[in-house]
């Protein structure tokens, strides 16, 4: 029996047990810089870059669209790393995350937000999530990883199939 | 006397010596992830963290548009760390920067690129740079810089004024 998620808006507090939103309005500190042309909001994603010969990778990853309804089977995780994605085409975007600690992920223990064109996300290392899900449209993400010399990626397959439905804008 | 500077297009060619372009046009790594959903355009910046208990930042930065024409009459660097900018809101945006080793910089030795929507730059170490530039509306960016004891950013006065006309396109 496929289980439908509830999508729930993103928000800085919701996200907080998986990792950060970068956004202007989940800021925590801004203020004014080149003589006052440009606010700053300041130091929005904790990066994590463990393990060993650990370096910051910026990249851009281009997805394409999933549809909906759309199902998803399985999640991975970074051990040694945060991963942070920032859209850059103004779309939304469907996050699906699951706690670090749990070693079996039934579709109940996966919660799933509706990301807003504004909004970026920070996945802290070991937390559990679904490859990017890009909506309507082919679409570019800024994203803020980690390389080292250690494997970096667990996939597990979740114990049912968790069905996901476009309805909240 | 002002001198109107020649503004070039943004290629990774041109502004090589200054840092890096972030596009997926720039980059010289790219292939395919997710099982086919996503291409991955990998590590397009060298990010540089230097000094004392040095630690990447994650911020948006939020700038008003400068007119045209403007004059610009100093430059700014960072010793001790790259800062990459990457616009959020499809909008180009000037860039103008100059050699690192220069401890005097006239009109003359800036470069001015416009730098279009998909394209992000990253400062390198120690180049000299003119705080961010927005063009036509209030703009955000997502900017990767470097937190750390030591002070780190260093201004200059141009020998000259410099103009910037928006013309290129």
């Amino acid at each position: 029996m496929t289980h439908t998620a509830t999508i729930q808006p993103l928000t800085a507090q919701a996200f907080a047990p998986f990792g950060d939103v970068i956004s202007t309005d989940a800021a925590t500190q801004a203020f004014t810089i080149n003589r006052g042309s440009t606010e700053r909001f300041h130091d929005l994603a904790n990066v994590q870059l463990l393990g060993v010969q650990a370096r910051v990778l910026v990249s851009i990853f281009r997805a394409q669209p999933r549809p909906s309804p759309y199902t998803i089977e399985m999640m991975e995780r970074h051990p040694f790393g945060s991963q942070a994605f920032v859209p850059l085409n103004n779309r939304p975007y469907w996050v699906a995350v699951a706690l670090p600690q749990l070693s079996e992920i039934s579709p109940t223990d996966v919660q799933v937000f509706l990301a807003q064109a504004h909004q970026g996300v920070n996945y802290h290392a070991g937390v559990w999530h679904h490859p990017l899900m890009a909506l309507d449209d082919v679409s570019d993400f800024l994203v803020i990883d980690r390389l080292g010399l250690e494997s970096n990626c667990d996939e597990l397959s979740l114990t049912g199939a968790l069905q996901l439905v476009r309805g909240l804008k």
